[in-house]
Order: structure tokens, then sequence, then C-alpha cells
């Protein structure tokens, strides 16, 4: 296999990339110069050497504890439940949240042999039991889709009983949006959360 | 910057990755073995090191001279002139073209200050005229779009002089299409180039 069709089938190995793509992508770190591919080379290497999940949230860092985990200023009182290491920043960026974070690591999938235990699960329920009541309340902010829904439902079952408040992020009309192409669930979910003006 | 913002930024510096899936491509890596993120940087260095335009033909290889043009077996009296060297590998693929090829690296393009001398245009002419009227047909198999047909009418002008025939790829109908949804320009070139059944 030459140079070019390995990394074209290295790259067509990641997600949302075929195969005419990750040979565009091929072609086009050719034609510029070869100090990119090589600065891309080093920044993979970097991240395989440098980047591991935070011993106590899970989300990635190149620290044992995250940058947020061990920010004194951060609320310990509340903990936010996202899927993915990813959400962190979607949540990061609104500049609204002063809590800690956990990181499930994917959703409940009992389809793709997904269970609790292949999730950050235990590690959640022995950071808030071992909090001694420190930890007020739970958001689960996993995703609005099916299987967020039901993996929202398993861990508030799990959650109640270590003493927590138990919330989730309201369900509604995106801001921005026409409510013609709002799908009516959605709109359902809205009017049944609707708040006083 | 973080490991994990600069393989973000360096993934997002590459065409059709915006920075939201390069995020999306390093959590993937992340939640990989390290192994994968090595083999890709291995690749990519590999690349860098190995891979060159062929001397003749502009085209990528490891070799001075590619697998191409290096074949004894290929007909050394038809080129086939490309855009873009990943365009060999469309032709390539058909396995009906016995012939050489020429990349030009580009089309015409006077806006963004794209002329004959920032493409091989000059090596083309070059290697038509040395090889004392070896070459008796050039293919002009640039883009069927408004820069290739100018990039096609240019270089015609140009070879014709040198003696060789010069002959552009058939416009028409794409093979399995439904006629309704064919643009009326390519209906009209299929019409035009119409042949006996």
């Amino acid at each position: 296999m030459s140079a070019i069709e390995r990394l074209a089938d290295d790259l067509a190995r990641l997600p949302g990339i075929g195969s005419k793509t990750a040979l565009r992508l091929v072609h086009h770190l050719l034609k510029g110069s070869s100090e990119d591919a090589r600065r891309l080379a080093r920044s993979l290497v970097d991240l395989a050497e440098k980047v591991r999940p935070c011993r106590e949230c899970g989300n990635f860092s190149e620290l044992e504890l995250c940058e947020i985990c061990s920010n004194p200023r951060r609320d310990r009182t509340v903990l936010c439940v996202v899927e993915e290491a990813y959400q962190v920043g979607a949540i990061e960026r609104t500049g609204q949240y002063r809590g800690l974070f956990h990181v499930l690591g994917g959703r409940l999938s009992p389809l793709d042999g997904i269970g609790p235990e292949e999730l950050n699960v235990e590690s959640l329920l022995r950071r808030i039991d071992g909090s001694d009541g420190a930890v007020r309340e739970v958001i689960v902010a996993t995703n609005a889709s099916v299987e967020g829904e039901a993996t929202s439902v398993f861990l508030e079952q799990e959650i109640r009983p270590l003493g927590p408040r138990v919330t989730r992020l309201a369900r509604g009309i995106p801001v921005g949006s026409d409510l013609e192409y709002v799908d009516g669930t959605t709109i359902a979910q809205a009017l049944a959360g609707r708040r006083e003006m």
C-alpha cells in the first residue's frame, strides 16, 4: 500500500469521512507545504501522549485533575452530567454554569450492549455519595433523544436515594426558530413547560 | 493552547472540516485507542517524507518517475490532461485508458491570480514538443465548469500548433440519470453531440 493510500485509509476510518473525502484531504495536504502534514502529525502524537480522562469527572484533560475540577472558584454543590466530553464545551461556552461536570462516556443503549457498567455511572454515584451531602443538585444533561431520555430516567432513580435534587435541562422552542418548523413533540413539551411572563 | 485545541485547530484548516467537526474528530480519537492517533500521525509523516510530484507528469508518487510514466505498457502517443492529481485515479479506475497523464495542478482563474505560469502548462508543452511527434493526441479532461472550459480552450490553442490532435471528454447525460433532473445546458450538449445508434 502506498503512503497516499495508507493515509487515505486511516482518514477514512474517522467518522463522517468517506473514501473520496479522505483522498481529497490527502491531496490537499500534498498540495500544501509538507510542514502542514508534519504539524498535524505532531499534534496527533501530542494528543495521544498528553491527554487523559480526568480522574474525577472523566472529561479529557492534560492534567490528572482537569481544569474545571481543580478550579477552586467552581461551585461544588452542583454536578452537570453529560454524555460525551465534547458536550462540556457546549455548556461552558454559555458562561452561565459555575458547577462541576461528570462525563458518562455514552448513553444507555441495550441494543448496542451498552449498560450502566459500560458508562461512568458507578464513579458518578460514588462521587455523590462520597461528598457527604456536599452535592446538592445533579443536572442530568443527557441528549434529548430516546436513548438520552432513558439514560436520564435511569440516573434519576439511582441518584435521588442519595439525597441531591435531580433536575434536567428545559425542553422547549429553540431561540430564534419559527414555530412552523418546530416539531410537534417539542411544541407539546414547550406548552407543558410554559412559564408566567 | 491545549493539545486538544491545537489538534482541533489543525484539523479545521483542512477543507470541508469546520471547528465543530474538528472537535468531534479529536474526541473520536480520544475515545479510541491512542494507537489510532499515532498511526494516523505516522501516515502523515510518511506522506510528507515520501510523496513528491512525478518529474514527468506532475502526479503524486513515491517514485521520481511515477508508476504510470514508468510503465512500459502504457501508450505513449496519448496524453490526458487533468486539473488535479486526484482526478488521475477517477480515470484510471475506469480501466479504459492506457495512455499517460499530465497534471496541471489547477485551472486558469484570473480572478484568483492563477494564470498559465501558476500551472504545469510549460512542462506540458515542452513534453509534447520534446516528443518529436510521438504524442499524437492530447485529451483535455479539465472539469466541465466555466473555469475548466476556459482552461481547455486556452490549452487547445497552445497545443494544436505543436502537431497533436486535441480532444476533450464528451458532454452528455450521465449514465443512470433521469432526463427530468438533468440541467438544460447538459441536455443541449447531449443533443448537439448525439450519435447514430
